[in-house]
């Protein structure tokens, strides 16, 4: 029988309380109480902390509390533990966290920052990772003797031999900026204590279970005694993943004046403050044979962590499968350093190092195409990754639709035609892969749901995983509503919230539909069970000829006969020994964590897709025009359509922005465009509507056939407009943002 | 081994939160845009309604919406739906519900009342059940064409045949008041519809579910789209089971003005338009043979129902079982009529029906055992309950501490030496049995907990009960803490929300303890059990060594060995392919619905008690004075026997006000003593700790053995202060409240 609710294209749960102004983000809750945190932050780039005067600021009426890093138990964050709440002595970046105020208005917070005195010794600082690595320079952590932060290394095969001997070779650096997610609202904690000593905290986080953990340890509170809400939030990318310093400042609030503190980000401080996609330059050689067939790779990668280890420090681990495994390649020499400079510090955004990657892998293979008097397209197909493989990180590729994403993308975007075109019109397509069937990260990469049902016909799903904006919760009800034949607007889902909710691995890693979905599924499906065998007792049917639709379960061979889901349930509550419907699932995908050498099955699924993009440059602007984008996608299953859609245009939106215009612009260690008037993020007007190829290869373990496609969407864009670039023009463009100025610099060196 | 947990003496989970005022009660919660309700009531015991004209009020700035009965769907509501939200065409008591206003704060909607016109009809009314039943009386509800809401009859034996053939048989009226619970604070909700269109109810309640189904059914809104969250309530006892009038204004004024609206009784409505304790007039006969065996007991009772019915048309099912089984009654005769009359309408109060009941049948037992010229105290072990006795209704009594409640009861009181006391002292006693192990009055009395784990030893129960002041909340975290071992402070309680819980029947009958205390046992249990089989395994032991304490499980024949239920808890979920430790439970008691003829075990156990007290009475003021006070409850098990302290401290300074200065003074119609200042509640400072003796009868099915002791505490008060001012000073008190000018008026009656 055909689903009834799986393939619908359905609203968000949440869209209309969205557009109508009732979703609760942090800004509407206001506590009794409450006061307004504020962070006092470096205006240097490096400097030493040799005294914090805080009695003038104190003295301010309004003022509650003036914290400095003393003030704050435990005080060590971060990857590496080289962070703190509030910096004790020194200052390692512009905007670095030195004091904190809590008022009883924001104004007054302010005014409050102004009044502590602090003396700083500037030292010299290093901001760029070249420099950085140079013998002599100046350390950001003087402990540490080195600016290496960590470095990777990954090997399969012998690249380097096997790339001497390749017939074609080809070598380039690729350059990628440092960006930003640009969420709509910005970072926000509400921190308060509880009569019985407990802990709330309200943040505008993406993974509730393991910030909790991480507040935790970096603040000496017993975990047990914290309980963490995720408000509504607007948007993560992954740069809401850490707990940030000023959150420990915020609890230290509320525990010094024991009434609730909020501190939320201005603008500036969004940009400067919060975890972003790091730059980073790949130096990239790959080498094929006479056939076209790929031998090697080999890719020295030097990234910028700024100031201190966040996500951005471990994007490697998933940059790397992609120089090793998008496309068969028996070779790789991977190697990584990821460096300390005195700069703003990045994270991870949407798809974790692989946009990075991806632009320079598939930049590259066009290259090597062009070397090898190859049609890219069919260099690619022949290339292709497939089903069954096992790459060399020993993932395992179960489901894989790569080659009908290169077909469908290429035909969508009429490849034949126009791949000769005029007029400085020219096509180019990319492709990538990403983990989609959850990323075994922790030692649990579960999610637990349980499913409850009511006589009256309501369905509560408490679950784990939570959702960014991106729709998950969405799908978790479809996947519900599905098993249990009911109309999906009757399934609450409530989630958000480390008291009501089993574990989740958080949001991440495109894993919430695989491994929320599945969870959701389980729990389902134990209610199922249950309900099936009474309404079989009532029908006097055997159980395999019932089936679940409409609020009814009926006899699929007599579809006359049937009993309401609604007397089902009541029949099996109202009576006496009676029982609830719930059901209980703990979903843990069959993977492994990666072990030393980057070996490890850690997703159950892989996701894979092909962008194509027609695009004309004016010669004597610089400036690209899309003309025309198709995106193609392997998501297994599309629960929701209209979903995918929305992902999509979003994903492809965000690459543009990456490809062609954003950029922070630091200069010594100063942010100099920290707004939206001078980043120039791409809005509505900017956005073109992709053609959008849903190819579903129905994964064995996806539920009901479904993988992940969250950032996959966003991660071979600039790689396809770079490629499409030179079709059109002939300059191969290989730093982003691809501005107008740059491609006016490169056709003139062209032209030389 | 010893329990660690059970029967240790700790504060309520919410004690701090309440005295330092962290606690959020419905007066707490203003949402955004938040409006505030008000009711116009009628001034009119009995009026019909001509016309309403809110043009006026509607017009009056800051007003958004003013509603009268035809803008209210559905509109009916209460137990034989002879009630409405607002009155259509009549109204039937001083307070009625005839318009509501919405607006943007209180003042404006007091003022907006002001300004609605309503045309009334003046009819003339019925103020006291016995003219409501003469022919020709005007009639409350017309269309019933009788003032008798409705009728009870029970029969066991031929209680006229042996009451004829009785050696002595002493037959008496006895009076009982209306007298309302006074909770601190009084009622209120607040409705808001979300984007959805789904509604959530704030409310002071205390069965969550029903109300739920009620509202729905009362106002036609789907069952399914209904949430409700019970804030932190301060008392109940009963009058807060109601679905009220003003609740279905207030959530259609939700509905027309699109806005959150909150509606809070002024203490004036708390009085005169919650339901109480109804009003009754018992006219009881006791018979008995020469050796003092009870042979019969006859009851004639008419209740004045007020003007709709609530839950105290009911009572007569609970007033009915302590005329038929406290003691051995073989030949029972049970007649009540519930009458309508044109005043406030009474409804649940701590008790349902058996302090009235139970004030007649135990004045009565002294009466009969002067009469035999037998010590009460004898009189009564000689009739008392047993366990394994099957009662006139089929109740099934098990676990039966009566004869060492009396024992004790009269040994703490000195009864020996103090019996025949001179200076207008005297001791008196009386005993009680009340249901104590749920009470089946709808076709499910369970109730559902799921219980969950995790690693850093926060547990969470979700449970459908609910607490309305009296600790419930901390029974469920002991035995859970117990159970599994850990301490109560770990466990965090989620409750009150229909949402995140699993049915409850709600909170009433003493039914708490029992029931969710083994819904929450049952989900413990099978955490206890998923855990134990792990732990085993680590400790290679069997499970039958295990023993769960101090976090940890260990060989309780090796105390040196052990594994921490962190540790386990770990092992079991941060592995691949690992599980949440979850549990869940439902448990509805084994018991029976009663029958027609009121025949069913209704619940799985009962509670039996008595209380001693010794008085002083002033011959000149009339005024008596509490010496001493004893009460004895068979509780199966003190769980946490400060709680029952304090609930018995609670019941017996209730019962005291019932016995010596509670009414309700209400003439035509009129309450005339609305207020705190005119209605006589005792305060703390006329407030007695009696000594407590629990007798703990480990009741097969109770958790631990416990089972109920809320309502059990207030019963036997009024009856052992009559008895006790008789022996003080002979004159016989069967009106309540004992008040001074009664004493006074009946020694000028026996001094005649």
């Amino acid at each position: 029988m055909e689903a009834s609710v799986i393939g619908r294209r359905l609203p968000k749960p949440d869209a209309i309380a969205k557009a109508t102004g009732q979703a609760e983000f942090i800004d509407d809750f206001v506590l009794p109480g409450q006061l307004y945190g504020k962070i006092l932050r470096s205006p240097y780039a490096h400097a030493r902390i040799v005294n914090i005067d805080t009695t003038e600021a104190l003295k301010l009426p309004g003022v509650k509390a003036v914290l400095t890093a003393k003030d704050i138990p435990g005080n060590r964050m971060g990857f590496g533990m080289d962070n703190e709440g509030l910096k004790k002595d020194k200052v390692r970046y512009i905007g670095d966290d030195v004091a904190a105020v809590a008022a009883v208005d924001e104004d007054t917070a302010i005014r409050a920052l102004d009044l502590i005195k602090v003396d700083y010794e500037i030292l010299p600082g290093v901001f760029d990772p070249f420099t950085a690595m140079e013998k002599g320079a100046p350390l950001v952590h003087e402990e540490k003797g080195t600016n290496i932060s960590c470095s990777y290394k990954f090997v399969a095969g012998d690249a380097i031999a096997a790339l001497a001997k390749a017939d074609v070779v080809v070598t380039n650096r690729y350059e990628l900026p440092f960006v930003t997610s640009c969420c709509m609202g910005t970072h926000g904690c509400l921190a308060s204590f509880n009569a019985d000593g407990n802990l709330t905290v309200r943040s505008t986080i993406q993974a509730p279970f393991i910030y909790k953990h991480e507040l935790a340890e970096a603040l000496e509170i017993p975990e047990s005694k914290i309980r963490v809400i995720q408000p509504i939030i607007s948007g993560a990318f992954g740069t809401r993943l850490d707990v940030y310093s000023y959150e420990l400042a915020c609890v230290t609030l509320a525990k010094k004046t024991g009434r609730p503190v909020k501190i939320v980000f201005t603008r500036e401080e969004e940009f400067i403050n919060s975890r972003n996609r790091q730059p980073m330059i790949i130096d990239l050689s790959t080498g094929a044979d006479r056939t076209g067939r790929l031998v090697a790779r080999v890719a020295r990668v030097i990234a910028d962590n700024g100031a201190y280890n966040s996500w951005g420090a471990t994007t490697p681990v998933v940059g790397m499968t992609t120089v090793s495994s998008l496309y068969q390649v028996p070779n790789v020499l991977y190697e990584a350093d990821i460096v300390y400079t005195n700069q703003p510090y990045s994270g991870a955004m949407r798809g974790y190092g692989n946009p990075q990657s991806t632009f320079a892998v598939e930049s590259q293979m066009d290259e090597l195409a062009e070397k090898l008097g190859m049609d890219p397209l069919e260099f690619r197909l022949l290339n292709s990754n497939r089903p069954g493989e096992i790459n060399p990180h020993k993932m395992k590729i179960t489901s894989c639709g790569l080659p009908e994403c290169l077909s469908g993308a290429a035909e969508g975007i009429g490849w034949k035609e126009k791949r000769g075109a005029q007029n400085n019109r020219g096509v180019g397509i990319a492709a990538l892969q990403h983990v989609g069937g959850g990323a075994r990260v922790y030692r649990s990469d579960g999610c637990g749901a349980v499913v409850k049902l009511d006589s009256v016909g309501r369905v509560v799903v408490l679950i784990g995983s939570t959702d960014m904006g991106q729709g998950s919760d969405g799908i978790v009800v479809q996947i519900v509503a599905e098993t249990l034949g009911i109309k999906p607007e009757k399934v609450q889902l409530i989630n958000n919230d480390t008291d009501l909710t089993s574990w989740d691995a958080g949001c991440h890693a495109s894993r919430t539909t695989f491994v929320s979905g599945n969870a959701a599924l389980l729990a389902a499906e134990i209610v199922r069970k249950k309900v099936i065998e009474v309404a079989a007792e009532m029908l006097n049917l055997p159980i395999q000829r019932l089936v679940f639709r409409d609020e009814k379960i009926f006899d699929q061979e007599n579809t006359d006969k049937s009993v309401s889901l609604s007397k089902v349930v009541r029949s099996m509550h109202f009576r006496q020994d009676g029982q609830m419907v719930i059901g209980e699932g703990f979903y843990d995908p069959p993977t492994e964590m990666c072990d030393r050498e980057f070996m490890g099955n850690v997703s159950a699924a892989y996701a894979f897709g092909a962008h194509a993009v027609e695009v004309e440059v004016d010669l004597e602007t610089g400036k690209v025009k899309v003309l025309d984008y198709v995106a193609a996608h392997d998501l297994g299953r599309a629960i929701n359509p209209l979903a995918v859609e929305g992902q999509i245009d979003g994903g492809v939106v965000m690459g543009l922005g990456y490809a062609l215009t954003e950029e922070m612009i630091i200069r010594e260690g100063k942010v100099l465009n920290p707004n939206f008037l001078d980043y120039r993020l791409l809005t509505i007007c900017d956005s073109i509507r992709a053609k959008k190829i849903l190819v579903e290869t129905n994964d064995p373990l996806g539920p009901y056939g479904a993988k992940g496609v969250g950032e996959p969407c966003t991660i071979p864009v600039a790689a396809a407009v770079a490629n499409a670039i030179y079709n059109a023009i002939g300059v191969r463009m290989r730093s982003l943002p691809i501005t107008p100025e740059k491609i006016l610099a490169a056709l003139k060196e062209k032209n030389k």
